[in-house]
């Protein structure tokens, strides 16, 4: 007899719609785990579908459809509107429940929903970096009762997270991590490499859909600095996202810009970005946009922003928007253990996330 | 109160002492999985150490000593002589207990001490490939209650059977795996590849100590077959070792010679393998020694020996001995899921079986 495990789901984008697709598609895998999955809250930024027992899967197909056209769940058939999501987890949660957050909300958002559904023992999974990459205490506090799961927020469905968690569990010394953990600044670093203006480059990323909507969120560094944040936690540092070392890739008065100047003035960072690129590659080098994470008893360090890398460095072999992650250790000394595939996109974020509810859901 | 998990080791070779170290190292992992690792049984090929409680610390040390300076434990003080491997899982096991396998034995000796284990309700954690690449019923009656862990049979410590299941549990289609597993084959065609002759670099891994005694037990690519059989039984295929399409670095006839013939005539084998590199690196192509393994509804196919691969191949950037594997599935189509790093190696090997024993422990 299969155990039910409920799921409360915080958002229903692209990311929670694939996810709520590969839920149902697995009843095989979670029978031979002996559990049985089922969504009694979907949720969204101000609505929600519930019910006690399961949301059937014909509902959870419409509500997804009724997304993807652009609908809010608040104004779906069987939805309602709701504004708080400690509240809906406080009625809909029950004993063996996971609340899984699929959004990029902020941490003050999500974060009293976390609390209440840890206090109640339930399990969290997350996609979400922004409540990790938050306030230490607020990571001390999710992760103490190690009743969550985050293999989602670096590398997507690479299996980044669980293999730092094999290498610690196994008493392995973990001294580096390298990694480039973003498509599109891989594929701006890989077009300056060939050649391109970085204007150029960036003004075709905007335009293929690549970027945010202001290409400076992801320019910024600042969510592969989240990624990196994170990764150091999981080593045991005490760090908060202002201890990294993060050099944007544009200079500090382009970020009071509006977005319209911005762009406009785009051209003006060519030369800088081009002259580093020649430096590299005159040294034989490779110039790529990652961290680097060093995490010791005494000091730590956490540098985001474009590495100078020779040619033995794994990361040199990197070309265009995979993710590509080194485990430097005590065992793996002379040569990493490295990852490397696709790190974004839908269906393998969701796939990170179901991989966490199965396992967690052996635990409660 | 953390659950006592009784081990029973055969084997205390190098992977063998390397696995008492870890886990006698990893007491605060056991402790945050809430489980206390206990070895109840080490066994060699022919003697025991055995403690129905538990073997204390210093006397797993000092067997492990006692096998580092050649020692049999029959002959250790407190050894005795045994040469029935499932007498003593039978008098030694009881609920909760994980029998592990670092030995390379024959399937036959082994056997009837794993199927005595799992109808007892024990676990099996192997780093022996041969019981796992012998008869498929032998598999399916091995993996048949899921009661089995063998990360360290592919890839040593890498994460690749772990992710294979991750992908299959989260229902990805896997429609290929290329790899090479084999630190050896990968030197030796390195070599090649920057003109050394075949013949030579064999020599040369030959005197260090990186071939097996006789070299043919790794030009054979028998180890990677086994090693690929593995992953497509994982994969759901039903197949036999003799089904892998399967060509040695040797021709059929060096196969019947004696060792020293063998060695004496391994010149005569350097054209054959120079115009093999030559044809394919005219191609702009790469020579690499690896398995590819496909599993379908329909058919199956399972290559192992010299793959022609493009640079586009995540293979084709491998050099020297580490290993590779590549996953391709309908998640990962536009480009593969890479594993790569150190294949072999005493502690990495532990390592891979650790992680099986803290996983399976959770389950007993």
């Amino acid at each position: 007899m299969a155990t039910p495990i409920f799921l409360i789901q915080f958002g229903l984008g692209t990311v929670g719609q694939a996810l709520t697709e590969q839920v149902l598609a697995t009843r095989e895998s979670q029978a031979r785990y002996g559990i049985d999955l089922r969504y009694v809250a979907l949720a969204d930024s101000d609505g929600a579908l519930v019910s006690e027992r399961a949301l059937e899967d014909g509902v959870i197909q419409s509500a997804s459809r009724f997304k993807q056209r652009g609908g809010r769940l608040a104004e779906h058939d069987l939805g309602y509107y709701q504004d708080n999501l400690k509240a809906l987890v406080d009625t809909m949660g029950q004993p063996r429940t996971i609340v899984i957050d699929t959004t990029a909300a902020a941490p003050d958002t999500v974060f009293p929903a976390f609390e209440l559904a840890l206090s109640r023992g339930y399990a969290l999974a997350l996609a979400n970096k922004k409540p990790l990459a938050d306030a230490q205490a607020r990571w001390d506090h999710l992760t103490a009762g190690g009743r969550i799961g985050y293999e989602a927020t670096v590398g997507a469905g690479l299996p980044v997270i669980s293999t730092l968690r094999y290498l610690l569990d196994t008493n392995d010394e973990v001294t580096k991590i390298e990694g480039a953990f973003s498509g599109t600044l891989g594929f701006l670093m890989g077009e300056l490499e060939c050649g391109t203006s970085f204007s150029a480059s960036v003004r075709e990323a905007k335009a293929r859909g690549w970027t945010e909507p202001d290409p400076r969120d992801d320019l910024s560094g600042l969510d592969v600095a989240r990624k990196a944040l994170i990764l150091a936690r999981t080593l045991g540092a005490t760090l908060e996202l202002a201890d990294v070392a993060l050099t944007p890739l544009y200079p500090a008065d382009f970020a009071a810009l509006s977005l319209d100047e911005f762009m406009a003035r785009l051209e003006e960072l060519d030369p800088l970005l081009a002259d580093q690129q020649r430096a590299v590659q005159e040294r034989g080098a490779f110039l790529r946009y990652g961290a680097s994470v060093k995490v010791g008893q005494e000091t730590s360090s956490l540098v985001v922003g474009p590495l100078t890398v020779d040619s033995e460095n794994p990361l040199a072999a990197l070309r265009g928007p995979d993710n590509l992650i080194s485990f430097h250790s005590a065992r793996y000394s002379a040569r990493p253990l490295v990852i490397r595939g696709p790190g974004a996109g839908a269906a393998v974020t969701a796939s990170g996330l179901l991989g966490d509810i199965l396992r967690l859901s052996q635990h409660l």
